[in-house]
């Protein structure tokens, strides 16, 4: 609540029970103090019948969310040896002793399964609530078919939650709460089109389908938006499929990828397919491109390497752009983006090369070339193509934006070859 | 609540808020459900004298939110002329008519202060509610030095929102809640100790100024904790003031930055400081080096160049790293990064280069070189030095902790220098 971290927690469990077909009908986030963290579980357990807390279970004196959980649903902590074990056992293979406030990363509430965690000392911890069994003010569960409402908790660093919840949550909500309809959700993304036109686009093709019961949503990010079919009626996987195809015939290629699928995923997974390999030259991305798409497991393969240029002199010296061409354009232009595309390529022979050059500001912008001017160049066998675009954002959504749109280039280009 | 965007308003709100001196108290996401928005409004407006709402001001169907708070507070809707314009002159500039579902967007709540928005279409709305005529169940005010509560919409985009909110909400909040006493707030960054130890180190020395009222926050990120000195009290600029300065002393060069500098930008501020030069040779990491470096603005006057050299042949033609080291030692080894980092050096003739090579994983590592081996060299005038690490994450937390790393191990040659 002081704005000292970004909340993935949100984005990623919500993405994970949505796509399992569960309803997360709130998110909610309060500072570290008794009143707040009790007042939020006790809200939230008389709304919904599993509740996930998350954080608070850390060793320092600000982690309390263990203690006052098991003090509002009136249980007692204990020590665990196992738990305890565990935590001496990281610090043992770091070489290091056990600080002593760790300690109480090793309590748990009576009657509550331990959730075990391979990658943290505080383990995860699951309680039953039986219906029956509720607290004055907890309320009755919601669901018809849940017998006892489940409250987890789970630690706080993403890489200790996730698999967590993965190999141990998963399992529990789907054994509790089994979903009486199906469920059925695709997400198609598209690129280069604004929210409003995506929508005028399917809104008349797909209402047939919405008064059935098909739900569709908008998202909009940088660069692309996405539309996201869903149903939980009988005959959802039909009514779902219907609705993509649907999509699919109005937008064609400017879908680049379905569900979870990035650009940069589509860019390599199209490169694979084809056997094509690549190469970037940068300047004012500055290592943003090759950053993305090095984030792709098996980007290796077909990416060959790339260059950070951000000098005159470093264009020159190692992908080859001529100083005349420099001289009479300017950094930012044409025929520079053009040369940087064509030197990269033919130094690390690839069959492509992406280069970007541009103003990302604050400063550098003239009456001609004001901030926020790109010029991206895309080199392949059969020639070289130059988009000029105006990204007149602040500094990092510049950088995105311009290399979502570099991406788009090379990926229609995979597409239609 | 489908798990589509992350959640950034959140920590940039609250940010802004705290360092205000405003105490958040809660943070509540629901799903774009009249029912959900309306009860989660009414009981915001019960707990708070701010109510700061985001989203669903744009123009598709599930964009409701004005709609239904207008509703709440028994507010009629009215198109404004002045906004309809605005909204119409925004498609005109890029040659569009304005879709008929942008109209919505121009619609108003009575007695609704209209926040203009110089970059999107949907303007921000802010509602005084006064309290003798706040609806039942919306309750009373908290805060003493308050006549009202407000409540204030804004835009969903981040590139929308921040802007509306720093240039017209702030002076709003400043106006209609003064705070009673002064608030000081300071953070304190630092890097390479582990969340507990720091705890350990400062509980001690700093209990007495705890006692007096002083606030401690922690706050663990990947290779990085922050420490947070806050106070609201009288004389709350000498005791943070005080604060700061012990835990200066007790941890000296570990403390890489202050408030909101992130690692890359104390890095840049110290290479301009002492006029030196960075040039950068990438395998494992990607790009991402480079990325963080180029985010600072003003980086391109340190900042000569990099490469991302993923293949064997790059290390070799491009930065001069020799067959026979990498044959002898493969390219995850000491030799090697040293070479890269000493040949990215020289070929740009900077002051000091930094080179990275390690497994990223998930696939490539052996026994002797297992997944989340990473080798860091640092070339200077004075030499190279090398680091080993071992960073055991999944591949985008590897590429964030070796970056990290890095630039830690150039600050600190900077630093002591």
């Amino acid at each position: 609540m002081l704005g000292r971290v970004l909340n993935t927690h949100q984005q990623w469990l919500c993405r994970r029970l949505a796509d399992l077909g569960y309803v997360v009908t709130r998110q909610v986030a309060v500072p570290d103090t008794a009143n707040d963290i009790q007042s939020a579980v006790r809200e939230a357990l008389s709304r919904a019948d599993l509740v996930v807390v998350t954080g608070g279970l850390g060793p320092t004196s600000d982690d309390i969310t263990r203690d006052l959980i098991a003090q509002l649903l009136g249980k007692k902590l204990r020590l665990d040896d196992a738990v305890l074990e565990h935590i001496k056992k990281r610090f043992a293979a770091r070489k290091l002793a056990m600080p002593k406030i760790n300690e109480v990363q090793a309590l748990v509430p009576e009657g509550a399964l331990v959730l075990a965690n391979p990658n943290g000392t505080a383990p995860g911890l699951a309680m039953k609530i039986e219906v029956g069994n509720c607290k004055p003010g907890v309320g009755e569960c919601k669901s018809p078919s849940a017998s006892a409402k489940w409250l987890v908790m789970l630690p706080g660093p993403p890489r200790e939650l996730r698999p967590m919840f993965d190999d141990l949550v998963v399992p529990l909500i789907r054994r509790e709460f089994s979903l009486a309809a199906g469920f059925v959700c695709r997400t198609l993304r598209t690129s280069g089109i604004a929210e409003s036109l995506v929508q005028e686009k399917i809104q008349e093709p797909l209402a047939p389908l919405v008064a059935a019961g098909l739900e569709v949503g908008y998202c909009a990010r940088v660069g692309q938006v996405d539309v996201r079919l869903s149903a939980r009626v009988a005959g959802a996987e039909k009514m779902v499929g219907d609705a993509e195809a649907l999509v699919r015939k109005i937008f064609a290629a400017q879908i680049y990828g379905f569900d979870d699928e990035e650009m940069e995923t589509a860019v390599v997974r199209l490169l694979t397919e084809k056997q094509k390999t690549l190469a970037l030259a940068e300047s004012c991305t500055g290592g943003n491109l090759a950053h993305r798409i090095t984030n792709v497991p098996g980007a290796s393969a077909v990416f060959l390497g790339g260059w950070v240029v951000y000098s005159n002199e470093s264009k020159q010296k190692f992908i080859g752009v001529r100083a005349e061409t420099l001289a009479a354009h300017g950094a930012v232009s044409e025929p520079v983006s053009r040369e940087m595309a064509e030197g990269a390529r033919s130094q690390l022979g690839a069959d492509f090369a992406i280069a970007v050059t541009g103003i990302a500001g604050p400063g550098g912008g003239t009456p001609e070339k004001p901030v926020g001017t790109v010029f991206m160049a895309l080199a392949g066998a059969s020639g070289t193509v130059v988009e000029r675009r105006r990204n007149s954002y602040e500094r990092e959504t510049f950088k995105q934006l311009t290399v979502q749109q570099a991406l788009e280039m090379l990926r229609k280009q995979l597409v239609s070859a």
